[in-house]
């Protein structure tokens, strides 16, 4: 009962494994927080405790399945109880068609197991960025076309998902949540007071030739600082994604995060005279440095006006991995070298220096990052990037808008593959043993919803058999049922499922 | 300070308006149940003694604004304390354009304020979801187009926002959930057990000509019931509608459901012996009763091969508005007639029948219907129809499935207009009064959020002046000074904002 989740780094597909059953139980009663939030707080609190055994293999999580789990077996004798009668004649609409009963090539259904799944991944996503204290944002999937074009040869340009629409408009559906956070804040101008901490949980969409089995679409996590020029902003934001994996139980052996600054590299192409109008698309070519041959890097930046020379001093800067090394490279007065000594000293006092290391190979393939760069990674060694963010101080003003400084990540959550079954969830079953006290059901139901009290409501009339097989499906944990001998005193059998424990009690007294 | 927030159904547009004062404050505090579940479950249930305020106008609510706001003036003020300083040289991305800093024609963005609002909005359609025990879904919202192409002119077809993807692939927006719910059906097919009820909260797209100012946009929350083919699940859906109504704080005489049966009109058509392939359309015709002129209607529906007596009749028993009458009408024996009673008389058990009254003029505008249809509306008769639903038993079939008997309701949520002002808030701003501090800073909030509490960490070095204006701007309950004297003590400053109270507690004492 394996399961893969796929979270996945701008333009870069990985996976985390894990079993699904460690997972998904608690999702379930986070997902029901709504009507238990006391419950659900003390689960999530004990999470923390009981969950964190992720042994990465990719990344797995082991635990024990503590639900209660019914059959497949039996679920499908369940299944034969359903009534086929039809009370009417049959109404033609006026076309019949066989339609493929798969959803569109890279896209997905989310049937509840896995919207569970969903709702719990979001939920930690939510928590956490409200526990940094980030509001959340939303904008339209579908964006002008413009908004996402740049010249600077990345991925995500020649995957977007774009068409003319009806009106004979370029528009695009979004691949990215970044630039129309920009389009935001630039609407916003002075009527919002800075700095803006904002996140947002969005769906985005590429367009990929599916020969990898890849989605064409997924969800993202976005947090982004608009308004603070110091690298205290991205010490924030990578403590918040770092407060993310702890709380699903992945520790700093499971995951690293790589940092590194473009000023890096800008320090080097001043050196080499090498015009800064360049500077995004080598950027982009190096983001490339272990998805394709080192000679091809070579050549791409080599037709972009860098000299042999350059490319070899280029290409040596990149494989620094210390701090130390790269003073001695650069000399200490680079700007680049006191916001990653900064970066790490803040690492410390936040307590997460042992998630986070030096890596001047680190660029990112978007090419709007400016300043500090970073990518998280399994240590294992499978994965590239799980998610990924740095500064962009210069974003605004391609837009035509004046410059703010602001960082931010992007945290992509592909769902993919086959999930364990996990378990729904309800307070009370309710039903009639008669037709006729099929209303009867109906006021229970209504009276115990008032009182807060989710409730399944038999809807037709079944032998008792079915009910308790439905009751073990929805784990119910009452069973409440309405009889004729009893409803005519104003009673009602309640059967505690867990224990057994049954008793007759007024309606009225019914909570 | 109005707001207008525009909930449609199928294809229709009305509005709802609520001073978002009343609204959007509760709204607030739901939003950070997440972290604070007692209080806000606490605060929801005060809620739906507080806010019933509603008198609609189109439907206004009214209440008291609670929260403390901070000026307008104040928070330019605010602005001009942020850093204009940028750090780094320019870095050019090689393309500046101007773009349009609104979102295109007929779509959106969620700033923080409206996305607390709509936020709220879809806990409530979740909370009330699963207090009836239905379980969440979701589907793409890129559909292949034929999911979506029915041929009885509804309007839903002609708004269809349709294109060819870059495979030459014919794709769309969806414009409904119900056409992917049966899909996923037809897939899953034995393997899961009947009655399957499900909910979905999903974006939806209409291409509409842009001169009513209609967007292209809207959320929907679904509710289905699979596997039922008796009238108990239409009644138990109307409940749950009703329902989410009284929570928001909307009574019986705000809003009411008006209810028939398409059964009704099949029995007109059967006397009159029209083909059945044509019933789609004829309800097609017969929902726009209300918004072109009586003779249009007669025109369609003599074009579709009624007779002008059939017609006559028809618009005849379209008119009825009472059981009794229809009974006369029909006869007693027609199946709508006993659907309809067994219908009402569940509304009595339920305790809902002030809120539903028998309209036969109602079709609704889909072609999927079967049996019983619904529509919410407001009493004072500006807006047509809130919300609406109905069975569709032979929906499966349509798409090459076996028919399961099934029913399900749409309740369009359209975000529109300028909302008041509404409050974030967050338990602990924090800030050092000294740059070299910020590291301690960082090691206070770290430890807050480990315990739990949520803390807006200030990432430059500003004077108190302007925390404090942060602090009332994010609604901070405490204020965590981390000044120089106090630190190499081991200590910091509290200051409850509330109160005013100020002490110092240790850093290890801190929660």
């Amino acid at each position: 009962m394996f399961s893969t989740f796929n979270f996945s780094g701008e333009g870069v597909g990985v996976e985390l494994n894990a079993d699904m059953r460690a997972i998904t139980n608690p999702s379930f009663l986070i997902h029901h927080h709504y009507y238990h939030p006391s419950l659900a707080s003390a689960v999530l609190r004990s999470l923390r405790h009981r969950l964190p055994v992720f042994s990465p293999s990719l990344i797995r999580v082991r635990a024990q399945s503590t639900s209660t789990s019914t059959s497949h077996a039996e679920l499908d004798n369940v299944r034969t109880g359903r009534s086929g009668s039809l009370a009417s004649p049959p109404t033609h609409l006026d076309v019949t068609q066989k339609i493929d009963v798969n959803p569109p090539k890279g896209t997905r259904d989310f049937p509840p197991e896995e919207m569970r799944l969903r709702n719990w991944l979001f939920q930690n996503f939510r928590e956490v960025s409200q526990l940094f204290g980030f509001e959340e944002v939303d904008f339209p999937v579908l964006e002008t076309e413009a908004l996402f074009i740049r010249k600077a040869g990345e991925e995500i340009r020649d995957q977007l998902y774009c068409f003319e629409d009806r009106g004979n408009r370029r528009v695009a559906l979004r691949p990215e949540l970044t630039p129309s956070l920009a389009r935001l804040v630039i609407q916003k101008g002075k009527s919002v007071s800075l700095p803006l901490k904002w996140f947002a949980i969005g769906q985005c969409w590429r367009y990929e030739r599916m020969t990898r089995g890849r989605r064409r679409e997924h969800y993202q996590w976005n947090m982004d600082i608009i308004g603070v020029p110091h690298v205290t902003a991205e010490a924030e934001l990578i403590s918040s994604v770092i407060t993310f994996f702890k709380r699903i139980g992945i520790t700093s052996s499971d995951v690293g995060f790589k940092v590194s600054s473009r000023k890096v590299l800008q320090e080097v192409l001043r050196r080499y005279s090498i015009p800064e109008s360049l500077f995004g698309r080598v950027c982009v070519i190096i983001d490339k440095l272990e998805k394709i041959p080192i000679d091809d890097i070579k050549k791409e930046l080599m037709s972009v006006e860098l000299s042999e020379d350059a490319v070899e001093e280029l290409l040596q800067i990149l494989s620094v991995k210390s701090l130390t090394k790269l003073e001695e490279k650069l000399g200490s007065s680079v700007e680049a070298l006191a916001d990653l000594k900064q970066l790490f000293s803040l690492a410390e006092k936040y307590g997460y220096s042992d998630w986070i290391q030096f890596d001047a190979s680190i660029v990112r393939g978007l090419a709007y990052y400016t300043g500090i760069v970073f990518e998280g990674f399994d240590r294992e060694g499978k994965l590239r990037a799980i998610c990924g963010g740095g500064r962009y101080d210069r974003l605004l003003s391609t837009f035509g808008g004046d410059d703010i400084p602001a960082c931010g990540f992007g945290f992509a959550a592909k769902g993919k593959g086959t999930y364990a079954r996990t378990q729904p969830q309800v307070q009370n079953i309710v039903c009639s043993l008669d037709q006729d006290l099929q209303g009867a059901a109906s006021s229970v139901a209504a009276r115990l919803r008032e009182k807060g009290q989710s409730v399944d409501l038999v809807l037709e009339n079944k032998p008792l058999k079915w009910v308790f097989k439905r009751a073990a499906r929805v784990n119910a944990q009452r069973l409440i049922i309405v009889g004729s001998t009893e409803w005519q005193k104003g009673m009602v059998s309640v059967k505690i499922l867990s224990s057994g424990e049954q008793y007759e009690i007024k309606f009225s007294e019914l909570e």
